[in-house]
């Protein structure tokens, strides 16, 4: 049988002898054949084998990234973008070949505005380098999809992760792009206003585009003012069923929880195991409460009491910085955790979104499904936001387990979608779920997104074969 | 001189006889091509003068959107959507002739999914009208343009208003549409799901599009829970600059504040002349604060301590929910007192929104620029998202007045634009602002934005005119 990963290639084509030249001219030692380099750049953290580009540059500037896309679009040639390489849905993966752009060296943060609640990075600053960064000014950023992303590549995937109940997605979060277009021009989506009604948003367009459309490589993003307190709180309950219906109704009351994210038993042990923690190991919500000192309270007080009704126990308060890391480190390092259960494995990740009402029968769902599973799983989730993670450690080498792996996988999927859910919350369509836009969007709507892509990238060279098949 | 209002209707061609026929036999008395009719349908509260389309067809659901579409398509015949005629740049004018389709009978609340905190209703149900429907369910529609404008249509000029500095403009609140294509398809963008990563954004893409890209029908928006406490308050300050600063600094603090209006001394004598009220006319900033009791009690001490640093006095508090309703039904009403300061007048109404650091800045330089009108002016705004309205109180039957009055105008939007603001906050680019998108966004973002249009709408036949110069 074939390998269920195997990557078509059947459009893939050599580097031109005439591309490599103008690109070595110009990029000198920035720009690299190198297997090595060429392999990195040619896999992230989905379970798809290496699959590299032809070459890779490593661009310094806008302008860099312009004159790499000219010289490819001369030669019609594919373009990826790469920040840290820590997508999930093989979006970085060269299935046509093609020239890698990787940001990663477009690592300054340009501007804090700290008095206009924003600032701009270029795209290859991460998360944690940012708020590294504007830890001084008393603002942070709170978007938080656990991996230490490029910005970037959270803008292009429409990244969220454990904050978005309280402070919404990249969707909400970012206010403007610098774009490099299919045909190496530079837009600037946005303004430095908070709101517009100023044309076609390109800013929501280009946020979660995964590449296809053109080249993020500015950001300009919301912050938020520190809180002034920051409670963060666990809680176990005796079932599964008990935990989720626990969330729903602390969102339903309208409490603003900053984090409210889901763990299930078979995760906590791997967290225990990998963390060197002793939390119980049964169903957890790890909360997180921010606002005035009184306020944060209140909320957190409000939920011990709903966590109460639906059998919550242990009810574990961390009031202090370092407590507070410490209890969302272990969330935190939850995938990591995971991947230990079983040396070798690589995790094929469901990332399916329902309506808030659909949540506990979905979760549910999910967890009868994996009992059929041929290998460990597990589940976790910004379930908050209805949003829920089924973790499959699959055997890359073994085709058979990896077959049952991703029809289980398909049945979670389905499940969502006839919940009126969404086949990717936060994760992106990448390679994995073209098939799952379809059903989801309809033909006509998909019709839409495929014309939009052909009238901004006509040549097809902006990382192809990703959202849509070739 | 010409009229600075005359509208050039050079492609415009009349209703071909076929195209009546088929809409008559198909819609009956529903289709109208009495004069009273097309004028009614041909204005709305911009300053531009009648322009009516050749007919009008009363849809009553979105099967009957797709048949006039469809309809119109056969004959390249432009379509025009209409709500309830509140726009305030000519959106609805049929500056190339065409039909309209009023979509104000499709005035069903299809679904509300407390649990979901969501609802479905058709384009034509009015923000008041569904708060209306759901006020017993516990939960509220937070976006409040000032008119009771039409759903539809604030999704199509990406709305937004008193609420937004707390709960988003229609782009966060919209999880969903349903929309006709230009060629008479239905599409459903986006699921029930709070959040998505599954492809283009086209729900963002739609929201704030102004009906040139397709007609929404169906909208599907985020309820939210009724605060516990909702407290409004009303502060005066000495001068423009005092006000102003006390909300900069609250919003740089972080308080949530659900409401923050800024109103200056020329529209509070209008508002006490129009509502019969007596508020010291002064620069005046109105607040709402929502939370459980104790937090929006917290938020309010807070924004008057804030408030009364900067020289702020008799701040009134208004915790029962008919003195809420008669403060904020003061500010709500200013647009319409302001006209009555001058009897027959129409208002031209600029809508600029700058980074919040700059909007003291930008706000007295506007005051600057009105002190040379040759008619009334008074200033209000949604100050907590830097969104602001110059009003000019123009007599429409004299062209040297307005053009005065437009060169201001242009003024005001200029400087908006170098402190890097927006051309318009909410209000959309219509008619009135075409040349400002392209001086705000650039030839190649713009350039971006026609390439969309041209790929969903090949025949140019949805809302021509509009955003884009024909």
């Amino acid at each position: 049988m074939n390998h269920p990963y195997a990557l078509t290639s059947a459009l893939k084509r050599p580097l031109p002898d005439a591309l490599a030249e103008r690109l070595r001219a110009r990029f000198g030692d920035r720009f690299s054949t190198a297997l090595a380099v060429r392999e990195h750049h040619g896999r992230d953290e989905s379970p798809f084998p290496v699959t590299p580009p032809d070459a890779v540059v490593f661009a310094e500037s806008t302008e860099d990234v312009v004159e790499a896309v000219l010289a490819c679009r001369e030669h019609r040639f594919p373009i990826i973008p790469f920040g840290v390489g820590s997508s999930l849905e093989g979006h970085l993966l060269a299935v046509q070949g093609g020239l890698t752009i990787d940001v990663s060296r477009m690592n300054r943060v340009l501007e804090i505005a700290g008095e206009d609640l924003l600032c701009t990075v270029q795209a290859g600053v991460t998360r944690k380098q940012l708020n590294a960064e504007i830890k001084d000014t008393g603002l942070f950023f709170p978007v938080d999809p656990g991996a230490d992303a490029s910005l970037g590549g959270m803008a292009a995937t429409r990244a969220s992760g454990t904050t978005t109940v309280r402070y919404g997605t990249m969707r909400e979060n970012v206010l403007a792009l610098t774009v490099v277009t299919a045909e190496g021009k530079v837009i600037r989506t946005g303004t430095r206003a908070r709101k517009s009604s100023a044309g076609y948003d390109l800013t929501r367009l280009f946020v979660g585009s995964e590449g296809t459309l053109g080249i993020v490589t500015e950001v300009t993003l919301r912050l938020y003012p520190v809180p002034e307190a920051m409670t963060a709180a666990v809680c176990h309950f005796p079932t599964l069923a008990d935990a989720v219906a626990a969330v729903i109704e602390t969102i339903q009351l309208g409490v603003p929880v900053a984090r409210c994210d889901f763990v299930d038993d078979v995760m906590i042990r791997a967290i225990n195991a990998h963390s060197k923690t002793t939390l119980p190991e049964a169903p957890t919500v790890f909360f997180e409460f921010h606002g005035s000192t009184a306020s944060a309270r209140e909320q957190a007080e409000t939920v011990q009491e709903v966590s109460r009704t639906h059998g919550g126990r242990d009810f574990e308060w961390a009031d202090r910085p370092e407590d507070r890391t410490r209890l969302w480190n272990a969330r935190h390092n939850a995938y990591f955790a995971a991947l230990q259960i079983r040396p070798g494995c690589r995790a094929v990740t469901t990332d399916t979104c329902v309506p808030i009402s659909r949540l506990a029968e979905s979760i549910e769902g999910a967890r009868a499904i994996l009992d059929r599973a041929p290998c460990p799983t597990a589940i976790v989730g910004h379930v908050g936001d209805g949003n829920f993670h089924a973790i499959l450690l699959i055997d890359p080498e073994n085709p058979a387990e990896i077959e049952l792996a991703e029809q289980l996988n398909d049945e979670i999927v389905r499940l969502a979608l006839s919940m009126g859910g969404t086949c990717t919350g936060e994760h992106g369509i990448g390679l994995h779920k073209i098939g799952y836009l379809v059903e989801e969007a309809g033909d006509d709507a998909v019709d839409l997104m495929r014309r939009i892509k052909l009238a901004l990238d006509p040549d097809g060279i902006m990382n192809p074969g990703k959202i849509f098949r070739a």
